[in-house]
């Protein structure tokens, strides 16, 4: 073998040191046994799909960036979010399974994206979607903020906000401005305002719209106070609009039962500038904001739409999910130090022979792992500071290490690698000791 | 919307009903946990290569198999398995990794075979490998059929059996009867005793090798009795031959290792039949049945390979590792009724408003989840019998029914949906029996 080829991972795609792929799973689990608390089934659909399938509604932009290619006969493709898949399965198995259809599902999606910093052609995206059939409670609406909050707090955050809004809201104000042909156009500007200002808003929006106009959108999108005082403000803008009211009334209801879901106030606000793109969703949409890192951006958003599976059925299956960008998330989080791997073990123990002790180092570890320790050994022959090197390396609280004295002795000596700390003391002792 | 495309989930790819795949993350779980416990570190390849990187090594029916594509101007390709990407990874790496460097990889593998009954163009491997800088000791070898006995242990399975040999000692025996040139085929030949029976492999045998050193080979093969007659037997074969004494002896080494990781006999052999492939690997090899289910072939396989990533580096990195491949295990366990999942369900507890108690619903649910209780609620305008038949298909264990008289006692109805047996008490002595 003389020819080597360079090895290299492509960019785009993430991929992590051991410490960091622990902290990363952490991460996961904790997404998916919050998911898991509020009944959600899991699913795993594939990676692959037939093109025709997974492109029944794409279009624009998404369609570009989409992996498609042949094999044999077939058009495929990669899917490139978890949502269109989870239209597939319910249409594909409708008759077996239950509505309201609960599922979770964490995976990877794919999209040809031009590569940047932060941003990833393969990414985790960690969906929660609540499938109705025919209709849906908008009580479920007010369940999901609830999901976030848990699952942020599980993460280890306190200072976030839940962001919500009403896609009803902005469209019945723009249908009683007689707007509804703009709707688009001023969605896509009023979402902006975190990046531009409203000064900024109000200029961009005054180039397609009379003055008159401008200031009722501006006068609805700086509403002020706090969830209930907006409320307020929102009835008293006295829009005679079926949509708008039908919206109010929703938001109502699910800032109600928010707070019986046990959010607390302060996690959660009435933000009438958020739209969340252009023709998805529907009714309820949601996105979240870290309180001190908002410049990140969303780290989980949102909303309700009417019918998930218009593309493959007549049946109309409205659904309300929240999804959590895994990968852009973890990468921002370690890149401003809002957390740190370096620290990150999979293991609690690893077990060194002094020179040539392995079988008392085997029947050692083999005890502890039959008191549910992880434990790993190091039989090479290395000497003995290379391995204690290693162990520091790999961030592992205690070293066992066994030498004839040990043997002799019928003793281990634990030394907690954190505080440099060491003992010559029993085994049954160095469970207690590891497993207190 | 009018035309609708026809949503179909591709032949070969596996995809779960929820039950089912509840079962399917308890054991990929459980398998995760047992590598774990080993203090196996966890990594998450992409599944896009550069097709350049992947297919370095491969040739003939792999390269034949591979999902490749062209995006722009990259040639990419899916992973195939995964010890191509952690040769990759511990060359990228390198620097960065601590040796010899443990660590599983569980996740999707692509090949685009035929699809066949149980043979899957996407599927799950979970495998593990211990990778050493330059040499690695025997006794890792060891290590690894104890993961094997604890995975398929804590799966639930007693009566399995981890059949071990080791490639030098083939590899000696032929060199002894100067068959070395033919030892890739003798093996391919040996390698199916188990489909074809020993009668056929020696007819096979005869038709290219001389009565007598056949007979030599079938003696090696048809070695009987426990593990210590085997391995006494192979002694008296006396044969001489260096390599077949490194084989032997290590052989010997990881004998008597695999007892004091604590396997017991029962559930390992010295079988001098099993190859495993033809040039991958070069000293011990593993396959791992179930004694009832033989014909199912080998749930967990593996062996030690020489040189991990020679097609990227002049670093020498001995391996050894095994596989297990989780779809196709699943598959044959469902279909072969040796695993049910129809019972299975994620969460404990379904809480059901009588009418439309909705607000006592979920603060109960709130409660409960503070309790760290899997609850899904129901929030549907459907009909009790409706809500109580959904319960029952997600085979949820409790389901809490709340109406006017719950709440006007400050209680709730608890139905076990397994006995039928059903009381109204309060929400803390319902907390106690879900929990208890």
């Amino acid at each position: 073998m003389n020819k080597k080829v360079q090895p290299k991972t492509l960019p785009g795609f993430m991929e992590l040191l051991p410490n960091e792929q622990i902290l990363f799973n952490k991460m996961k689990e904790t997404i998916q046994k919050s998911y898991e608390k509020f009944g959600f089934l899991p699913l795993d659909t594939p990676i692959i799909e037939d093109a025709k399938v997974l492109l029944a509604k794409a279009g624009g932009e998404t369609e570009k960036q989409i992996y498609r290619f042949e094999k044999g006969d077939n058009d495929l493709a990669l899917r490139f979010d978890l949502t269109v898949p989870l239209a597939k399965y319910v249409t594909e198995y409708y008759d077996k399974l239950s509505f309201p259809f609960k599922r979770y599902q964490i995976g990877k999606v794919y999209r040809g994206e031009k590569p940047q910093r932060g941003r990833y052609r393969e990414f985790y995206q960690c969906d929660v979607d609540i499938i109705g059939n025919g209709k849906l409670s908008i009580i479920n609406d007010a369940e999901l903020p609830s999901i976030i909050y848990n699952t942020f707090t599980k993460l280890g955050f306190n200072e976030f906000t839940i962001c919500i809004n009403n896609r009803k809201i902005l469209n019945g104000l723009f249908a009683s401005l007689e707007l509804e042909d703009k709707s688009s156009e001023i969605l896509r500007i009023i979402d902006k305002i975190d990046k531009i200002g409203a000064d900024n808003i109000k200029k961009e929006l005054l180039e397609k719209i009379k003055e008159e106009k401008v200031n009722t959108i501006m006068k609805f999108i700086s509403i002020k106070g706090n969830n209930d005082n907006k409320i307020q403000s929102l009835k008293n803008m006295d829009i005679n609009n079926e949509i708008f009211q039908s919206g109010l009334n929703e938001l109502i209801e699910v800032i109600k039962f928010i707070r019986i879901f046990g959010v607390p106030e302060k996690n959660f606000k009435v933000d009438l500038t958020i739209a969340r793109g252009l023709d998805y969703y529907t009714g309820t949409v949601y996105e979240t904001f870290l309180d001190k890192y908002r410049n990140l951006g969303s780290v989980c958003s949102g909303g309700r739409y009417d019918n998930l599976a218009e593309y493959y059925t007549d049946k109309k299956m409205p659904g309300v999910g929240i999804s959590i960008g895994l990968s852009r998330l973890f990468f921002q989080l370690i890149d401003n130090n809002i957390i740190s791997a370096k620290d990150e073990s999979i293991f609690d123990v690893q077990v060194i022979p002094m020179t040539n002790q392995y079988e008392v180092c085997a029947e050692v570890a083999t005890k502890l792992r039959e008191e549910n320790i992880n434990v790993q050994i190091n039989m090479e022959e290395q000497k003995l500071g290379k391995k204690f090197k290693c162990a520091d390396n790999l961030k592992v609280k205690y070293v066992i290490v066994i030498g004839n004295d040990e043997i002799k002795n019928n003793a281990v000596t634990l030394k907690n690698m954190f505080t440099g700390e060491q003992e010559t003391i029993n085994i049954e002792k160095a469970i207690d000791k590891i497993k207190g």
